[in-house]
């Protein structure tokens, strides 16, 4: 059936059962599935096999597959099944949006994730009840611990998945966790940038030591951490990292067309976060390439160093920085680390040849 | 009684008493009182009544002072009392240090602070059982929060037992939470530096962002304190803050000597806390006045950044430096405090006009 005649009843479908997707959203949201705490580990389960119903409902096969256990505040905790499945053995290959009417619920997870997963079973039940067949095959694997690494996941997808064949037949991978661009038009997301993610390790001492006692008679692992992790970038966010963008895709006239149209109002957005000022004079084609199409760098934080509130006197033994470089076409993951280790290396060099000689960094 | 005299007597005693002494501490360690954990806050509440009972058998006027309440893993929990007491009423004013037979002792508080608080007791009853008058007046202050930040002390002490007379009386301040200088020969800390503490506060946006949707398009905290606290000090320890090192006590020649004959032993000190260099090239005197005479500089920490194990690929939204200074004669706590507001200031305005602008700290 084409597409042209299909989707105004789906659309139809979808106006008329607004209000079907919001009590089925409520009740997603009602089960406080939170995975980080064990307390709610059971509430996690939960999730999985409602979820598992309703898309036993439309008709999928589904399954829930064991992905053993995780420490869990000091504790063994199993970890909620994922549900995998498929729906549909026919040969289209595009997917569709849909959109809702403009509602508003508050509740931890109503927009990340539960909404945008629940958009699927929508999509799949517009299209069973206005009596038409899925444009695309599908085949899925909701799980619960995305806010908690996804931890078991990429072992269940690569060890058991893969090997069981279960990727063969798919030809496109979609994710449900991103965001519009502005908040009044949706969008498609139909590419990410990759990541390329760092730990940079200094120990000065075995152990944290006072800094009324030890202070002035140490070299601080915080003081050297802090300048080598200020070499990695300027005040306008520009990457330090030697030849960093030599590899970026050239910017084309055709490409750069493209920003004018786009639909984003930098003020909107700067409000929407509530910073002081914009990078890139605030312009939007820049803003726009820089999201997508240009590597950013971002300082995480330190582990090891003293985080609470409050005034603690420590001075570190051994800290750990934490950085990551969001990487775009054509930089390649094992170009940029060498890149990256070669900068650090070599500051390390100049900065404090003590450093260097400790040997926590591979010598060049 | 002349100390020469009674001296001796009092170390022969301690010799012979050395097991009651493993005996007593054994049976301090053996009371959890761990001042940062809810669930121990009776066992704090049982170590400090269990000094006030062994205070009382060597005479002492005892008394427990209730001070209020802390906010503790988000409730209200009662903070142990403290102990507050005297011995004696003549007119002396000396203290005598005592050392007991090597031996070690294996246990939460064992050094830190437990043996050296009960070496008070020890030395009282070594006085009174060889028949000898203290050579001092006593008044004590025991509190078990000091690990905590001794919540509730300060106020006991300024608002309360200041305004009912207790110190009026009193010519020297003891505290037993020091260090030897090295690990053989006992010393007595007659000194400490002061402290001047610092929050760096930076925020670049109203709530965390993720750096795959943000990155590259805010100004981001992190690389802005980052930038700030690296201005503060040099790869030697230097502190970077202009001018001040211009207040501290000039070294003259005659201090200068009194180093030399010190025993400290610089590698025997890198070894214990296992760094792999010491700055001033690791001699003694260096060493030993970067320890006592001149201000340091440490870099304690970063509160609102990620700092778990792990991977996190968050922009914080707001995050504060933490850094101090460890003032020595002839500082001034109000004149370090300018020093450096106006060098943190300067660098902001040199650095980024739009934090500036933000005016998150005072304009000059």
């Amino acid at each position: 059936m084409a597409a042209e005649r299909v989707l105004p009843q789906i659309f139809q479908y979808v106006d008329q059962n607004v209000e079907s997707y919001k009590n089925l959203l409520k009740e997603a949201v009602a089960i406080p599935s939170v995975s980080s705490d064990a307390k709610h580990r059971d509430d996690c389960v939960r999730m999985v096999e409602w979820m598992k119903e309703k898309l036993k409902e439309v008709g999928a096969s589904t399954e829930l597959r064991d992905i053993g256990f995780q420490t869990l505040e000091g504790k063994q905790v199993k970890l909620p099944p994922v549900l995998v499945g498929a729906l549909g053995n026919s040969s289209h290959a595009t997917t569709r949006f849909m959109s809702i009417s403009k509602w508003q619920l508050f509740g931890r997870g109503s927009t990340d994730d539960k909404g945008p997963v629940l958009g699927w079973l929508h999509a799949i039940n517009a299209y069973k009840n206005v009596g038409s067949e899925l444009p695309v095959n599908l085949k899925f694997v909701f799980e619960c611990m995305e806010e908690s690494s996804s931890q078991g996941l990429d072992e269940l997808l690569l060890e058991k998945l893969k090997p069981e064949g279960f990727f063969d037949t798919v030809d496109y991978v979609c994710i449900s966790d991103n965001y519009w661009l502005g908040t009044t038009k949706p969008c498609i997301t139909y590419g990410l940038r990759g990541i390329s993610y760092y730990f940079l390790e200094i120990e000065c001492a075995k152990m944290d030591l006072h800094s009324g006692v030890f202070g002035g008679t140490v070299y601080e692992a915080m003081s050297d951490l802090i300048y080598l992790m200020n070499t990695l970038i300027d005040k306008d966010g520009k990457i330090l990292i030697t030849d960093i963008y030599k590899s970026v895709a050239p910017l084309l006239e055709t490409e750069k067309e493209l920003y004018h149209t786009i639909d984003f109002d930098p003020e909107a957005y700067r409000k929407s976060i509530d910073a002081y000022k914009l990078p890139h004079n605030a312009v939007k084609e820049q803003l726009l390439m820089h999201r997508w199409r240009y590597p950013s760098l971002s300082l995480h934080g330190i582990e090891g160093a003293h985080f609470q509130t409050g005034a603690k006197t420590v001075i570190p033994g051994k800290v750990v920085g934490k950085f990551s470089i969001r990487i775009v076409p054509n930089q390649e993951p094992e170009e940029v680390e060498k890149l990256v280790f070669d900068y650090i290396n070599a500051k390390i060099k100049l900065f404090a040849a003590y450093l260097y000689e400790v040997g926590k960094l591979p010598k060049q």
